[in-house]
C-alpha cells in the first residue's frame, strides 16, 4: 500500500536557501551552499558546517541547528573515511529514529539514492511541497506589495525618459545620446538596485525582438513601434519578488498596434473578472484566449513560428518568480490567498509584441489588485 | 554488474540555465525556466517550449532543437491526459532507442523516479559532470580575468571611500555621512552593475562582523579595526564569476592585527607556493594550516565557537562561484587549468576577521595569478 506523504517521519531538504525558495521559506535562514533541513514532528532543525552553524543560530526561524561536524566523526568512527552529507545525515536520523522522508521533487537523486542504498524510504512531494507557501500571509502580501511600488517606480523612470526623448530620423534621443534597449535596462536596474531589488533579465523588447516573449531586446528603440518593458526583480531583504510589464508607443500608435493592445487589455479584464478563490485557471485561460480571438486576433504557428498568444495568462508570484499556481492550460483550482500574475500578450512578426501584466491576491469573491500603475500605450 | 558511466546512452539534464552552470555550459543557451538537454553520442538535442523554441534555435550551441510540444502530442496519443515533462521526454527516448541515461548529482529525484518507473537505467555522475568544465580553456580563463578586472576597481573604488574618510569619534564620515557597510555595498552593487556584472552577499565585515566568515556586515565601519571586503560578482554575459577579498584597516593596525595579516599572507604564500598540476588540495591546505600555527595562531572550538582558520583554502571558480576542486581538507588532485581561489583567513572574537583571497590559474609547474590588486593593511 502506498503511504500518504503526511505519515511519513520527517521532511528534508538539501539545498541553498539563496537558490531553493523552499529551503528559505523553511528557515527563513539566507545561505550560497546547501545546508541540511529536516522537520521531524514539531521540529525543524538545521545540520550546519562549522562556518554558518553561529549564523544559523542567531537568524535562522528553527528549533534547532546542530553542527554536522558531530555527525561527521561518529560517521567516521563508523568506518566511514570520508563521510559526505547523506552519511552525516544518516547519524542524525538514526538518533532520531527516523525511518521515512518526505523531499521536494527538486531533491537531489544523488542524495535519494544514497538514502534509499541505507534503506530510507524517501517519497517524493511535488510542488508546492509546502501547501502553506501558495496561499500568502499579509506579511508576505506587503512584501510582494512593497517590491511591486519600486518596481513600479523603475516602470515610471523608463517611460519617462521615453517619453522625454525626441524623434530624429527614426530614433530616439535623449540626455544627448540614442535611446537603446540597453541603455533603459541600465536604468531601470540602477534604480531598483538603490531601492534594495536585484532586477535579472529586465525585457525592453521593441519591434520584432518583442515578437519573442523571451527576447530581452537590444539596440535602439523606434518610434511608432511597440515597446515591452518586463521587470521581474527580487527584493535583497525579503526575498519575494514581483512582476509587472507594460507595453509603449512612442508617438503614434499604428491601428492595428492599438487594436492589439486593446484586445490584450479585454484579456486581461476577462482573466481580472474571472478570478476568485476557486475559479479554474485552465477556465480562465480559455476566457483570455476566446476574448483575443473575439477581437480578431488568431493564435498558431505560421510558417513555423509561433504567433498570437501562446504563453500562459499568469503564473503564482512569491519567493520564486514562477511558482503555482498556474493560470494556463494545466488544470490549476485558484484559492484565496494565492497572489498570481496576469499578463495575456499577442506576438506578430511583421507589427510587435504587447502585453500587460499585473499581480493580483485571489479573494473569495474575485481578486484585488496590487498594481498600481497606469496602463496607456502612447507616450 | 554495475556498468561505468560513459557506458550510458546519453547523458540528460533537466534545470534551467540560469540557475544550472551544466545546463549553461552544455548548451550555452539562458533561460530561467528548466528544459530538457539529452547528449547522445555526437549530438546535442534540446526539447523546448513554444515560448523559447525559436529563441533556443537562434541562440543555443546544441545540434538539434526540437519543440516539446509534439512530444507532448504524442504522449496524450498514448492516453496521457496530462502529460509532464518525463512523459515527453519518454516519447523522444523511444524515438532514438535510449535505454539508460547518465545524470548529474542534482538531477530532480522526481524526474529520476518517473523515468526508472519506466524502465530506464538512470544512472548519477556526481560533480563534475562534466571533466572538462573544471580545466578552462583561455576563452574561460580571459571571462575570469575580465571580471576579475572589473571587480578589482569596484574594489579599489571602496577601498578609496574607506581611506579617504575622516575620523571622528570613533566613525568614519565621508561625504558628509557616517560610512556604513551598507554604503560600501552599495557603492560596490552600483560600479559593478554599470559594468555588466552582478554582485549579490557582497561582504563588507568590520570588527566582530568579521568574525564570521558569512556575515555580511552592517553598521558603521570603526577605525582600527579589521574590514573584510570579499567580492564575488557574476558576469551578466559570460556568467562566469569572480571574486576577491581584501582586509583593510583604516587608521593605525593593533599589533595582534598586523600579526594576524602577515600570518594570512604567509599562508596564502605558502598555497600559492604548493599549487600546481598534479598536487594535492588536501596537502596544500594543511600546509596553510601549519603556516598559520607557525606564526601562532590556533584553530578550534573556544566556548562553544569556532575560531582560528576553520574554512578551506579555496575552491573552483567559474560558471559557479564554487565548484570543484576544493583545496581544503577533502581529497583533491590539481589539475593544469583548474582556476580556484586561494583565500586563507583567521577569525578570532574581540579581533575580528582577517581575510586575503586572489584567484589563480593551476599549471604544470606552479600556477599563475589572475588578480592583480595590491595588499595593504592600513589605509
Amino acid at each position: 500500500m502506498r503511504r500518504e506523504p503526511s505519515e511519513a517521519d520527517a521532511r528534508l531538504i538539501i539545498a541553498a536557501s539563496e537558490a531553493d525558495a523552499n529551503q528559505f521559506y523553511a528557515t527563513r535562514f539566507l545561505a550560497g551552499d546547501p545546508f541540511v533541513f529536516l522537520w521531524q514532528g514539531a521540529e525543524k532543525i538545521l545540520l550546519m558546517s562549522d562556518l554558518e552553524v553561529d549564523r544559523a543560530r542567531a537568524q535562522a526561524a528553527v528549533d534547532m541547528v546542530l553542527a554536522i561536524r558531530q555527525y561527521e566523526e561518529r560517521a567516521k568512527a563508523s568506518g566511514i573515511e570520508r563521510p559526505g552529507v547523506v552519511d552525516s545525515l544518516w547519524e542524525l536520523l538514526q538518533e532520531r529514529q527516523i525511518h521515512s522522508l518526505l523531499v521536494p521533487g527538486s531533491f537531489p537523486v544523488e542524495h535519494a539514492d544514497r538514502l534509499r542504498e541505507r534503506g530510507v524510504t524517501v517519497r517524493v512531494k511535488p510542488e508546492p511541497f509546502f501547501e502553506e507557501r501558495l496561499i500568502k500571509s499579509p506579511n508576505e502580501v506587503e512584501a510582494i506589495a512593497s517590491a511591486l511600488r519600486r518596481t513600479e517606480a523603475a516602470m515610471d523612470a523608463a517611460i519617462a525618459a521615453i517619453r522625454e526623448a525626441e524623434v530624429q530620423d527614426g530614433l530616439l534621443w535623449w540626455q544627448g545620446a540614442i535611446l537603446t534597449s540597453e541603455w533603459i535596462k541600465r536604468l531601470i536596474a540602477r534604480q531598483l538596485l538603490d531601492d534594495g531589488l536585484i532586477a535579472q533579465n529586465t525585457i525592453v523588447a521593441c519591434g520584432e525582438d518583442g515578437c519573442d516573449p523571451h527576447n530581452r531586446g537590444s539596440g535602439p528603440l523606434r518610434p511608432e513601434r511597440p515597446i515591452i518593458i518586463d521587470i521581474f526583480p527580487q527584493d535583497l531583504e525579503s526575498r519575494y519578488f514581483a512582476d509587472i510589464t507594460r507595453t509603449v508607443i512612442k508617438g503614434q500608435a499604428p491601428d492595428a498596434l492599438r487594436r492589439m493592445y486593446h484586445a490584450v487589455a479585454a484579456g486581461q479584464g476577462c482573466a481580472l473578472k474571472l478570478i476568485r478563490g476557486g475559479a479554474d485557471g485552465e477556465a480562465i485561460h480559455r476566457g483570455v484566449q476566446a476574448t483575443l480571438e473575439a477581437h480578431g486576433f488568431q493564435t498558431g504557428e505560421v510558417d513555423g513560428r509561433m504567433q498570437g498568444f501562446f504563453h500562459g495568462t499568469g503564473h503564482g508570484l512569491g519567493l520564486d518568480i514562477h511558482e503555482p499556481p498556474r493560470v494556463s492550460k494545466v488544470k490549476a483550482t485558484l484559492r484565496t490567498g494565492n497572489v498570481i500574475t496576469v499578463e495575456p500578450g499577442l506576438y506578430y512578426p511583421g507589427l510587435g509584441g504587447v502585453r500587460l501584466e499585473d499581480v493580483v491576491v485571489v479573494t473569495d469573491t474575485g481578486c484585488h489588485n496590487l498594481t498600481w500603475y497606469r496602463k496607456e500605450l502612447e507616450v
